[in-house]
């Protein structure tokens, strides 16, 4: 595991479904890579126990955190405390990739 | 505590230490945004049961980890594990600007 990770190194695609990279895998604290294709879409699940953040590092996503649905572009934090449900879907025709961190670490 | 956060709307400054504002508050995680003026530094420290990561938003770093010293730029994440040394400085002449993570949650 590096001390220092270029996202931009880790980047990638999958046809069936969104791609993730793991970059940090800590005892208390995961920080993965999500790359999102045209018209990919995280289901929204729940993480009990677990907090979670994204980060929109490049592209336009429409997310859902519990009852709110909201549009994110690059440079903007999003935030879903335990147990409440999350998702995302890549509404533009760019990638977009996201850091994502969850708390205790979890896949 | 909103859902969505730009972090440029939460950057700041001060003369005496460098700037520290909290953008989530959970559970298992604290995210927060850190910003250093030319020159400022954050001490070498250690979270002893916590992890930590920094994610530069913009301007360039010089890091310390464990017994690495690095220099980050905007788009990287540096990541300091549980009990690992680290700390930040700013040898640029623009703001240092940092997404930082922690987990478990602590200040």
């Amino acid at each position: 595991m590096n001390t220092i990770i270029d996202w931009r190194g880790h980047v990638g695609s999958r046809s069936d479904k969104f791609f993730k990279a793991i970059l940090f895998d800590g005892e208390f604290l995961l920080v993965g890579l999500n790359c999102l294709d045209a018209n990919q879409t995280q289901s929204i699940h729940a993480h009990d126990g677990a907090d979670k953040f994204y980060f929109v590092l490049e592209g336009r996503g429409q997310f859902v955190v519990g009852e709110e649905e909201l549009e994110a572009r690059e440079g903007m934090l999003i935030v879903a405390p335990a147990g409440i449900p999350h998702g995302v879907s890549n509404i533009e025709k760019g990638r977009l990739s996201l850091l994502v961190g969850i708390a205790p670490a979890s896949r």
